[in-house]
Parts: C-alpha cells; structure tokens; sequence
C-alpha cells in the first residue's frame, strides 16, 4: 500500500527552498499531496502574494516530487484531508513546529528543517534591497 | 526513435512564463533537453541574477517537462549541444525570433509566444514598485 505524505503551503515566487522541502517529504513515503493557499484564504490570513494562487499550485504540480495539489480554503481542513486521502505523514517545515501536534491523533506529524538563508520573505527583502540601491 | 528538444535560458526567479514555454516545447518531442546558462556565462553578458546557477538548474530539472539539464557556458556550444544530442528542434522564446536562424542547417528551429505579462524582468520591475511603494 502507497504510503501518502501531505503538506501545505503558499509557494510564492517559488525557490530553492520550497523544492528541498517537498523532496524531503517525498522521500518520507511514495505519493506527496501538496495543498496550496487559495488567494482568499491568505487574504484571511492577511498575507499578500506576488503570485496568483492559479500560477503558485501550476508550477507545483508540476514537480517531478509531486503526486498530487489541491487548493487549501481553510484551517480546518487538514483534519478532513488527510481521513479523505488515507495520508500516513503529515508533514510541515519547522518553522511550525509544535503547531499542528493536534494532529498526532489522526497520523504522524513531522517538522523537518527548512533550508538556511532562503524564503519568500527573504528573497522580498533581498529584491527590496536590490530596489532601493538601484 | 525519440524525438529531442533543446532550449536554452536562465530561468531567474522561476515562474509560469518558464514552465509554460518549457512545456510547450516538451509538446513537440519526447524528450527535453534544458540548457542553464551559467553565473560565469551571465556576467560575461552584464547579466545579473537573484538566484545562484546552482539553484537555477536543480530547480529547472526538477520539472515533470524537462529530461535532461546541461549548464550554459558559451554562446558556440548550442551547435555542439545539437549534433551531440541528436536535437531534431531547437526552440526559444519568441523574444528571440530570428536569433537562431543559423542553427537551420543542423536541426528545426522554431521559436514559440512566451505566456503575455509575465517575465524575470517584470518580475523585478513589480517587486520593485512594492518595495518603493512599501
């Protein structure tokens, strides 16, 4: 039996980062399922893309890594996935750790490390910079 | 026998123009070859990145699309690049249109529409009018 992976996240302005965490989930099982934050829901969140949501979960579906993305609408809905998709880990970068340890009743929870000196945050930042020099 | 394609490209700041115009491509063969244009190539350019050549590439070969990834070095390596594949299209975007002619002898080349409103350019261009603006 395939042993599914899940995770969330927004992907924006896609890197390096995004890519090794999802390899690393990949390698946690055989069939990874993405879900990536709808353009309302950030906006819920009161956290402003410079991608569109449409374009954010095109170019992850588009991995090699990836089985499978579906939009995430809302908090509560990571309890509801992983009972519909069979999932085994449920997996986040540790910039979360602790957050989602209510899950441990329904599956595994991992955290694992983000890679050093890159995020969308920064790469914002780091672009911001470039523009305010230039 | 499989039919192979061969692009070119930088692939800065990773977004849908890419993945479309290198699924695009991918549509018209079987097999996908992406050259990525080095750091030492761009500067030799006054080409400047926001993303290192390392990241650039793992990022580009990661892609369900893409076969194969070989680093740009220098301009003269496409020809080398096509009889040593067995290239039967060379394709770039239609920024390009014409640039290429003289690759005609060893292979077709064809240059494809690039998705409207999107480029690494832009892209600096948008994040910079936020960051002045922010």
């Amino acid at each position: 039996m395939k042993k599914v992976i899940l995770t969330y996240g927004t992907f924006d302005l896609f890197h390096i980062g995004h890519l090794n965490l999802l390899r690393n989930l990949k390698s946690l099982g055989d069939y990874l399922i993405v879900g990536v934050s709808t353009d309302a829901f950030n906006a819920q969140k009161g956290k402003r893309t410079v991608i569109s949501f449409e374009e954010r979960i095109d170019i992850v579906q588009s991995l090699k890594c990836v089985d499978l993305t579906l939009p995430e609408h809302c908090w509560e809905q990571k309890a509801r996935d992983i009972t519909e998709h069979g999932v085994s880990v449920f997996g986040m970068g540790d910039d979360w750790q602790g957050h989602f340890d209510g899950l441990k009743a329904l599956c595994e929870v991992v955290y694992l490390p983000r890679t050093a000196g890159i995020s969308s945050s920064a790469l914002k930042h780091c672009l911001r910079e470039i523009a305010l020099a230039g």
